[in-house]
């Protein structure tokens, strides 16, 4: 059976505290979640705001259909005057999504006007939009709780709506706090006046996703949402959650079938554009989802696959995760290296205290599995480090009104030779890092092909406040290459400067060992390794 | 009606990556909880780690019963030899968990013994600690698929645990992956054999809250889940959010009613001391749960205070939060201010602008509201900053085997002269906070008061590694008071710079509206302001 997936990240998503859109980002994802195949994107509200006017003149959509969303008209207005019902015309969009009072006391209280003038003000607009050949979905605001209060006229509301012809009604949850067992015995009740339901709920009882599977159980057919759950206070229904739990679950069709592999993908992308942190916990998604810590679980999972996973990971384009911490046992340690590549020829329980004694200090080896592989290798006795880094000094500059300017000297020891260089940057860990590269560059000159992909800082024991430790992660990058490495530290420069060395020094250290490898298989003669 | 809350924060809870927590951690979040008023605290597995063997031997509680974790018998042992079971009654707990198979599968591919033999090992097990004077609860594990795979082996389990003398019989979505309903019909089918029955969910498909609240529609009684949802994977279920759902919404008894008000206070608590940033959109008790961002609610919600609400903030220990950003309206700004006690006297439209303009740059003032104030202050043509910074030098030196350094050299106009000082830190920002108060204080003596009471740091652009954008929050406080500034650049040295500045001279300019309101009053002088 099919199932309408209705996509509001750009109109309700935004709502969100902390996330803001520029019109750009407006148009990436309304491509991501076009290709991604949900059957409609909610654009904005044209009356609201010049920029969602601007990005439904420049959407272009190839599968899914363009919704543009606004209220009823205005208490005694006439809908073709209503500015409001103009600009959503003047959007130019396949569908309208509108949407109105369902509860007497909002009617009373919030519009001020009558309850009859409310009724009118739903089949007005409805039927100016049918008029102008629009598909129409209409959004009962506070549904849930209007019908609890007064049911009769709650499904009036409902029945103006679809007797002026709306193709789609759905029920709102708008205040976020109705159970799944009363969504479910409302949609029953409404499903005989409106046969073509849709769902919208929110998170404030952490049960939006619930709440629209309640509805689906019941009838609904239309499923609005948004990527990653964003929205107003704790957020919309996710779709990120609800497609696969009803595609696989429930075996209800919402994104062709191919598509649900890309899933992972459309939440990372989603979530970098908005700029905010990915939820690593996240169902399905999540780096996490799919993470093995406990040493007991960890082992069941070799054993049996399948055991400690609700689905596959690759159903949903996330992978399984075999974690070091802590809490890990040897075979944690061991079955992480093995996945690296590297032999530890008995150093695990080594290797396992050094982790236990870097994360008591602030490490943390979880999202820096480029530092969990460079300890592995520095426990190897013939592990010889590519360079050291013998004195850093960094140097800020800010003068009312000028440009700021950083500027970074460092002393290394390369191949038994010391390099002492400088370098300028717009900050002083910008300065770091290209005084570091400068210096090593003449001796490694495959550095060349390394960037930096990420940067981030966490101040782990913040009321401490500026004394606090801080903790830099690096991510780095060489053609399709990623790795992360992890610094801790009081000083922020001196986190950094760790985070930066560990990461060319990884870098280093593997491309060595495949020179080393190749020149071995080349010569057979193994006892040229650089030890 | 009565209901038990369950806690596992201190053992599931710890599975969750990036969560580890010390002895002392683990004793502070147990006195949080036992306060708070949850029925069970489970602090972990005595067999597994002797830091949990030791915090049986430290925990004292008042009211909450201490339950210690730990696994069936190994298949083939006798019980009162097995080192689980004794690590167990070594805990000397008034109750312990023990954790079984239910799933015919597991007990042929993980256990590898036999179906009769897993049947014994539970029954042996429970008889054990029940001999031994024990509060017996018997988790299922895996029980709901199990039962789906095999009904009536997963029944006889449950009736071993019962018929040797379990006081609870949890039952375990331990994938995480079932669905509400599916939950409710297991549970009315298990509820003949075992009446006192708990329910343990993960959240892989962002159901946890809802799969609890399905099995206590169904009847069960004992509900276990973490603060904060903490967990392995996507988490656990979240008591924060269930025991108001439980107790508000489903009028079963928790905790004591008077304690409800406290839920937000634990929550953030829990999150200080596991070190994890809170979540602004965690329901019920996220700094965003409450807040009203958009333009229409927010004039909505000054009309009908309860219409946007699904419970009153208070009854949960949150307040309501009218939110300024690039989305407000006028009027957000104007009720800000309000709430400020600050009269923008028809400067609405210059400070909203001047607010989308700076977030435009990455500022944001939403979690900075001492910054918007300060923007407020600055608006008024009126008013005199108590300092200007005019020149800021920081330097870091980090030389190998050496103790870290940094001094900071600051140049500032105070009251028309120049102060010029330097201080040393343990990291650049440290040296910095040091010299603007160094510089500050001959002038203004009140700033001793003052401490910082959190330092956060966010790269925005963080693809753009090292050069990116970086927003510094500074969190200040003097006494009770407390507020909250940002700063944002390039080179992280001047956003601290700019945030902590601003942080100071809000302080500043508040108290000295407060002296100058004195003085006016005192004299009733209103023409000697500050201008």
């Amino acid at each position: 059976m099919e199932l309408y997936l209705y996509d509001t990240t750009l109109r309700d998503g935004t709502q969100r505290v902390g996330l803001s859109l520029s019109l750009e980002d407006k148009l990436k994802i309304a491509r991501l979640l076009d290709e991604f195949g949900v059957a409609y994107i909610e654009g904005g509200w044209p009356g609201s705001n010049p920029k969602d006017a601007e990005f439904f003149r420049r959407v272009r959509l190839r599968r899914a259909r363009a919704v543009a969303f606004g209220s009823t008209r205005r208490a005694g207005a006439r809908p073709e005057e209503d500015s409001n019902l103009r600009a959503l015309l003047a959007a130019e969009t396949p569908a309208v999504a509108l949407v109105g009072k369902s509860s007497s006391f909002h009617v009373a209280h919030v519009l001020e006007t009558t309850l009859d003038e409310n009724l009118e003000m739903i089949a007005d607009s409805v039927r100016l939009m049918k008029a102008r050949g629009k598909e129409v979905i209409y959004d009962a605001e506070h549904f849930f709780d209007g019908y609890l209060e007064d049911p009769n006229y709650a499904l009036q509301t409902i029945r103006s709506a679809a007797e002026a012809g709306a193709d789609w009604i759905t029920l709102c949850d708008t205040n976020g706090g109705s159970l799944p067992s009363w969504i479910h015995s409302v949609v029953r009740a409404v499903i005989p006046v409106a046969p073509r339901l849709g769902i919208h709920a929110h998170n404030d009882g952490e049960l939006a996703v619930a709440n629209s599977l309640a509805a689906v159980e019941a009838g609904a057919r239309l499923v609005q949402g948004t990527i990653n759950g964003y929205g107003e206070r704790c957020g919309n229904a996710n779709l990120v959650s609800l497609a696969p739990t009803l595609q696989l679950k429930m075996g209800l069709r919402c994104v062709p079938a191919e598509h649900l592999g890309r899933l992972t993908e459309l939440s990372r992308a989603v979530s970098e554009i908005a700029n905010l942190s990915p939820d690593f916990h996240a169902p399905y998604v999540g780096a996490s989802a799919f993470a093995h810590k406990g040493g007991l679980h960890a082992a069941a999972v070799e054993k049996v696959t399948a055991s400690y996973e609700h689905v596959p990971p690759e159903t949903v384009g996330n992978r399984r995760h075999i974690v070091v911490s802590e809490l890990s046992g040897r075979s944690n340690v061991r079955a992480r290296s093995g996945q690296l590549g590297i032999s530890l020829a008995g150093r695990d329980a080594l290797v396992l205290a050094r982790v236990k004694e870097l994360e008591s200090q602030g490490y943390q080896f979880e999202g820096a599995e480029g530092s969990f592989e460079l300890l592995v290798r520095r426990s190897d006795p013939a592990y010889v480090p590519p360079f050291e880094v013998l004195h850093v000094r960094v140097r800020s500059d800010l003068r009312q009104g000028d440009a700021i300017a950083a500027e970074a000297t460092v002393k290394l020891r390369v191949q038994g030779e010391s390099a002492h260089t400088a370098a300028e940057g717009n900050g002083p860990v910008q300065a770091l890092d290209r005084a570091l590269r400068k210096a090593l560059l003449p001796s490694f000159p495959r550095l060349a092909g390394v960037r930096l992909a990420d940067y981030k800082v966490r101040i782990l024991d913040s009321d401490a406040a500026t004394g606090a430790t801080t903790r830099v992660l690096v991510e780095a990058a060489c053609g399709a290459e990623r790795w992360s490495t992890v610094g801790c530290s009081a000083n922020i420069i001196e986190a950094s400067c760790q985070a930066l060395a560990d990461s060319l020094e990884l870098f280093l250290s593997r491309s060595q060992s495949e020179i080393e490898g190749t020149k071995e298989a080349r010569r057979s003669c193994p006892s040229n390794r650089l030890s």
